[in-house]
């Protein structure tokens, strides 16, 4: 079966792409992390899928392997790597922990959610608790010895978390208990950790209908120093179509005690500042299914012979040539390796807005705008396009790509999850043109295509630059100006009428995409035909200019379909009768 | 969960589109077809996915509810409904056998395998066999007492037939002994019939290399009049991503007794008249998916209420609106709607063509060349488009997609394989631009665009035809020029390199397919408009011309892409060096 090796090197290039500075001291945390991955998440993959996990009466049994996994993740101190010294984190930068994020859940992504989870349950708790919570909470959580959960969906209630029913009864002004039943609660309930953190929106009784009567609270599956369960309980687990390695609970809270984190009524708030963290962790998820999708086909391609490749003279002494000299397997392998490097790209350059939001003051301001546009793209698109590289993944494996034994075929089932949770890809769409993009008036839309016609003028007036490069430039560069005229023909159509933004915002959404990637490899090609360092080789680095033509060629031009179906407006999609669609 | 209802009705209206004569007598066999489904293989669908099929020391036992629906179905006699009277068939046409075949691989497709087998094998062994094996075999294969499968794929070769190793030593002039291993054999063993007729293909010893040395045999389980068995094993089953209840069996040939079907080293002419009639079937499978997935997704989209619908002011009563209000959900539905109607056009259209060919003359000619060239487009772009169909009703159905309760899981593991069995996609895009369209000078792809010239023509010169149909027609007639220049680009590029074929392959057929089913949908349209019936109500009429409407917007302009990289041509494809790939 396939071995996962960490994109340490692509990794590196892009640090070389996008930041000013490096060290050594991160390439060798990196190094590290990869190590643990590579030895200790990837051999267990498959074993943990077979195995599942169990449940019975209340109690949740992850697969003997996972649990130990986790244990040794603990020691190791990965936990929390990028959290706060002051908690017991290392503090790195989120740049760090994106690549850290996207390898880990490359090798395991029934493992990864754990501590992803877990690293989003502190971001609540920091950013809106109170200082004795935070206390209390935070070394714990850091340390990994507590596990954190996310509990929002209820069984009526998935992408419309207005009408979650879950009760707040008040105890005193900042102690409540709490009633209801959570589903689909990643992680709800195992014996992986010494406490459970479940981070649960409710209402507080008498508060508004709709989001804003919201309130989020840390519900502790057992109250500091208590050994007696907080009246929580496990009532079941799914069985899904993949990811079996990760218990998926129904939670139920019964007068559970709960506190209060941010204010009252406030609480989705509190619950966004999770859920973002959650979006750019499934981006890296995206990216990590391209990569693997990518590894897998490229190592069966090289050694799989099947068919004499059409127009190929130096095979004609072999009966068949291996599938990599096969056009269409290199189509998919292109296609594979162009989503993970330019998806990683974009992960990476989301990771350092993060960074610069962190430090506050006007830049923060920007960097946090920014972030929000480039989130709803970079979960949905990346996840979609992971999607696509995994599908392909099995059609370059044929028939084989079926079978268990493959490996692949898990990927596949592993992954379909992505486009789904923390939002599916249509949530996105409707965030990104209908928030981030109508609702910004386009502002942050047009400083990123500023950025990409600074990028295009760049290398368009520069006299160094190859005439490849300047192909390249002046491909994007009519994007610069056609995409936010797209926003702004949504927006009119809009005025009369809001369904042309439903209509329009998943075709926009994948436009926008493209386009963004589009971005990135123009600048990495740029990296790579300038770039003077003995790091990369000759071949590494003519592969990115190579890849980013092929991009360019066979890729992009998909913009012209979501254009015409963006321009196409609401008419088309809005006109079936109610007795029309079963005649 | 879902209740799977035949589409009687728009099979109904396609007949009424593209035949010129119907009898009651046909639609109250397939009114008994569809009740066979609903209530025989539909319940039972997702108990034979749980509960799989078992190997022990050679012996396979189907699940329970499957051996039984098997049973049922050869009784009801719908084994051999397509196969001629003489072997105890009903002799009715490929077109009806199209409609029945798509219902059975909707409602059950590991039970779909066996009957879609075994016909193929009647298939081969009448058209190749003498007429002693045939008076043997057809009335028992025809009654589904016994049950046929096709064994080509081994170890080293799945595409590449050209690479089979499994032997023939001749004992007369038409017996041989056959030795070797084929894998991928589905429904290879099993308990459901009396015998299993195995079309193996082999190569006879001292016989060329390569597909001109491979001979097609007929090897029984059981040679007729002997309980023995003819050294013939299974050695093992798959586990594998879905189609639990059919068993993928690895058969082991040690000195079998055969039989030659057909001539020596003409094997694969034979094995290819089955396997166009099972490319033909997988097809129906794509349709099948497209409209499976509608089907639930529309049956989730009326019942789930989540969030308000943008632009919906009658709504502003309730807390929020059902999923089938919401634009991108709408754009899911119709778009699965498009593929499974527009699909199943196809399909009627070359199960007529199969019909016509049947027939013979210079008509059943012409025949067999259209049916040639579409077989690939069906083939692949059905279930490529099948794929998105599903993978699009998990997106409507959100986290609930992905959780095995909900049964759409199941549709999309079963349904993975359907662009793999029968020749990858890959493959069928090879066959279309190289051998059915470039091989043949673009001759019989310049007679379906002249088709597709004659409808638009008919509609634009028309005096009585809707604005509406005009417009449609205005915007497909430019294709009827566009496909065959596109083929003819790529054909002179190819003189220089034939490389380019297998660049521009992936991309021609999926043009190709959308392009045809644009004709498909405007030959509907025009029905819809036109036909004087009392059969079909007024809003299955308009329906059509909606979604018609709703294809040419949002659908066929993804011919602009796939254009763009036909185009593009092989640079982008072929550039990279071997040491660039993993830089």
């Amino acid at each position: 079966m396939h071995r996962y090796n960490a994109p340490l090197k692509d990794m590196k290039f892009l640090r070389a792409t996008l930041h000013k500075e490096r060290t050594d001291e991160l390439d060798m945390v990196l190094a590290q992390a990869a190590k643990f991955v590579e030895q200790e998440l990837v051999p267990i993959n498959h074993l943990v899928d077979q195995q599942g996990c169990q449940w019975q009466g209340g109690r949740v049994d992850l697969a003997p392997a996972l649990q130990t996994a986790i244990k040794r993740y603990v020691q190791a101190g990965w936990m929390g790597v990028t959290q706060p010294e002051k908690w017991g984190g290392q503090a790195l930068p989120a740049s760090i922990g994106a690549f850290f994020g996207e390898m880990v859940s490359s090798g395991n992504p029934a493992f990864s959610m754990i501590p992803a989870l877990t690293m989003s349950a502190c971001k609540a708790v920091s950013g809106f608790a109170s200082d004795a919570i935070q206390q209390q909470y935070l070394p714990k959580l850091v340390a990994g010895e507590w596990t954190g959960t996310m509990c929002m969906t209820e069984a009526h209630c998935g992408s419309d978390l207005g009408l979650i029913t879950t009760s707040a009864a008040a105890i005193d002004d900042t102690t409540y208990a709490i009633s209801g039943t959570k589903i689909f609660i990643s992680a709800g309930e195992h014996q992986a950790s010494g406490n459970i953190i479940h981070l649960v929106l409710a209402r507080i009784k008498g508060a508004p209908a709709g989001v804003k009567g919201l309130t989020l609270f840390l519900v502790p599956k057992f109250l500091p120093g208590s050994k007696q369960i907080n009246n929580v309980a496990c009532i079941g687990i799914e069985e899904k179509m993949g990811i079996h390695g990760n218990p998926t609970c129904t939670m139920a809270f019964e007068g559970s005690t709960g506190f209060v984190i941010g204010r009252a009524n406030e609480g989705i708030k509190a619950m966004f500042s999770m859920m973002n963290e959650m979006r750019l962790g499934t981006s890296l998820q995206g990216v990590g299914l391209s990569e693997v999708a990518f590894q897998y086909s490229y190592q069966y391609a090289m050694q799989r012979k099947q068919g004499k490749a059409l127009g190929r003279s130096e095979s004609s002494l072999d009966a068949a040539d291996a599938l990599i000299h096969h056009a269409d397997v290199r189509r998919m392998l292109l296609t594979q390796k162009a989503f993970a490097e330019g998806g990683r790209a974009l992960c990476q350059y989301c990771a350092q807005l993060l960074d610069q939001q962190e430090q506050g003051g006007a830049t923060g301001k920007d960097a946090e705008k920014m972030l929000g546009l480039l989130t709803p793209i970079a979960k949905a698109f990346l996840t979609e396009s992971g999607l696509e590289s995994v599908k392909d993944a099995i059609q370059v494996h044929g028939g084989h790509g079926y079978i268990r034994e493959s490996g692949i075929e898990q990927v596949y089932r592993d992954g379909r999850i992505s486009t789904l949770y923390e939002g599916t890809s249509g949530i996105q769409a409707l965030d990104l043109l209908g928030r981030k993009v109508l609702g910004d008036q386009a502002k942050t839309l047009l400083r990123f295509t500023k950025e990409i016609h600074v990028l295009c003028m760049q290398i368009l007036l520069s006299d160094t630059c190859s005439a490849e490069l300047k192909a390249l430039a002046n491909r994007l560069h009519p994007f610069a100006k056609e995409w936010p005229a797209l926003a702004r023909q949504v927006g009119m159509k809009a005025l009369q009428d809001h369904a042309e933004v439903g209509a329009a915002a998943y075709d926009f959404l994948m436009y926008s995409g493209y386009v963004t990637l589009g971005f990135f490899w123009l600048k990495m090609a740029q990296t790579a035909s300038t770039l003077e360092s003995t790091e990369f080789s000759a071949a590494f680095l003519s592969a990115k200019l190579k890849v980013a033509a092929f991009y360019y060629d066979k890729v992009l031009p998909r913009t012209l379909s979501h254009q015409a179906a963006i321009v196409a407006g609401k008419e088309g999609v809005l006109s079936m009768a109610a007795d029309e669609w079963v005649g």
